[in-house]
């Protein structure tokens, strides 16, 4: 009896810049049998994450870049069927960098938890109770420390991580400041996320004279997920002692050739500022402190969030770039069983 | 009989950029009787430091600009000669901002120590047992808590406070590379300052590919007291969870226009840097935590360091632009007694 194939997507050719459904290619292949150690995971849901982009691009950044050929380095969740590491049984159900294909055979070092919160939908495992969840928790709290009655501005407000720091920063008693680009995503903003202000880029322009309207004592903790233009308005109306969380550059297309903005040094100086960049893969050791916290605002409906799910793995080619022509609306995943 | 009179140098015009003579006069006035609580300070020596220009520039930045007609905000060292403060008697020696004028009549708030090491020139209180010293030690080892082995590299090398940095940081066991302009500083950085490594850009150009070659492993910590092209140079060499601590940024003349430069978030985010702001003045409550280990430091001769003293009250006015042209060999002072 031969055992189960796993569909598969591959890196076809190098994407230089946003990755397109033409870098990708889908295929097949029968599974080896299980060596020792080893558990096969058939995943339920994969994740399309802006992070991908640095994965899948030629130079070597936080991560070494997937090779042509190779299935894509991605999260994903699904259940053990299969297991010859006796710290794994099959029924339990993971989350982990399980790429983008139907099963994965993966050591121990590739699962990042085991998803126990049988109340919450296992797809949230990818996403507020995921990764996604803890980057805003431990981005904001550990890198920022914001103090009550302080001011955050977070860009990609409506995003997937966005929207987390937001309400975050409101359950620890901050005044919140959203900036995102839509009437749909700065209603979200709104009426789901509670920012008390929201800025909508794609039907207003001076974002800095706004942010002096409603912020006039300045802003003191700026979670950032786009750089660019946005971070040019917002740098300039921070208050001494803020500080930057720099978790993704999501305005910026490439960086081949290198952008040029306003330098920042002399902000940094005279307000003196903490920039610092933030990649949770570095926290792996510490999500269990966070997750039963994250779960509890989840069940309290103190943490609100959307997801919105793809169906079928030949969604998951496109899956990048959606993300950065800023379609979603939510945590995007994709469905795969 | 009539008081002391003063010699005061006065804002006579605003400068936009860095201030040079004709920004500046010089007048006499009597003084008035002290007040409750005042003490009069003799003036022995005046500071002529990289931050007066922000102090005296328009923008109000970390502190109030000077106003035209006003005595130069400035640091000094001098002795107390007359009191009505019960905390100070006259013949005790302080250093604090006391303006460049031969005599100041002040309160409490504007003494920063009491200059209490008889054994270290007076003069020394100004420099590496001040402020200066004061700065590289809490910017380097409070913010960038370099480690034993750790690579330090230092713009402005054998500047005032940069000397002081690439010292420190050889104390506590890192590797250092200075970076300097012109061969009679390069010279300093190798024989007095005991830098490692020593690159002159006034010689070479490629500093990073100089740093390359001599940090191959990448950079741990730097100490900016430039930005600029240095900081452009220096910051793709940085490794993973680097610190840099923006200090100074002399390498930029104006600020307005704003000047560009090549953005820094796509560095910050990969390689999760820190870059963080200082400015001594936040750390007064601090500085007798360190004064003692400078001063050992000092007397062990394990921290050397330069000073450039002018003659007369009447070399005040050109001594910021001097300091931004490169031309002082160790901390700038001017002698009025």
């Amino acid at each position: 009896m031969s055992g189960p194939t796993s569909t598969q997507v591959l890196l076809k050719t190098r994407p230089h810049g946003i990755p397109q459904s033409e870098h990708f290619e889908i295929a097949s292949r029968a599974l080896p049998k299980l060596e020792s150690n080893q558990i096969l995971v058939k995943n339920h849901f994969l994740s399309a994450d802006p992070a991908m982009r640095g994965w899948l691009n030629p130079t070597a950044e936080y991560s070494t870049p997937v090779e042509i050929g190779e299935v894509i380095r991605a999260l994903a969740t699904g259940e053990v069927i299969d297991s010859m590491n006796p710290n794994f049984a099959p029924g339990e159900r993971v989350m982990g960098m399980f790429g983008w294909q139907t099963h994965a055979i993966v050591t121990e070092q590739a699962v990042f938890r085991r998803v126990t919160e049988k109340d919450i939908p296992f797809s949230t495992s990818l996403g507020t109770l995921g990764l996604t969840g803890l980057s805003a928790y431990f981005g904001l709290l550990d890198l920022a420390a914001p103090k009550r009655g302080e001011t955050v501005v977070v860009s990609t407000a409506a995003g997937a991580v966005g929207s987390c720091v937001g309400q975050i920063a409101k359950i620890r008693g901050c005044r919140t400041i959203g900036i995102t680009g839509g009437s749909q995503k700065a209603n979200l903003c709104k009426e789901l996320f509670g920012y008390d202000e929201v800025f909508d880029y794609k039907s207003a322009d001076d974002l800095s004279g706004f942010l002096r309207r409603v912020a006039p004592k300045g802003i003191d903790v700026y979670f950032d997920n786009t750089a660019g233009s946005i971070s040019d308005a917002v740098i300039p109306n921070l208050t001494s002692f803020a500080r930057v969380v720099v978790c993704g550059t999501a305005s910026q297309p490439t960086w081949s050739p290198w952008p040029m903005g306003p330098r920042v040094e002399r902000h940094i100086l005279t307000k003196r500022l903490k920039m610092q960049g933030f990649v949770i893969m570095d926290y792996q050791s510490r999500y269990e402190e966070a997750t039963p916290i994250l779960a509890n605002w989840i069940r309290s409906g103190e943490l609100k969030y959307r997801e919105e799910i793809l169906n079928g793995i030949e969604e998951a080619p496109d899956s990048i770039a959606r993300l950065y022509r800023g379609e979603n609306l939510g945590k995007l995943l994709i469905k795969i069983i």
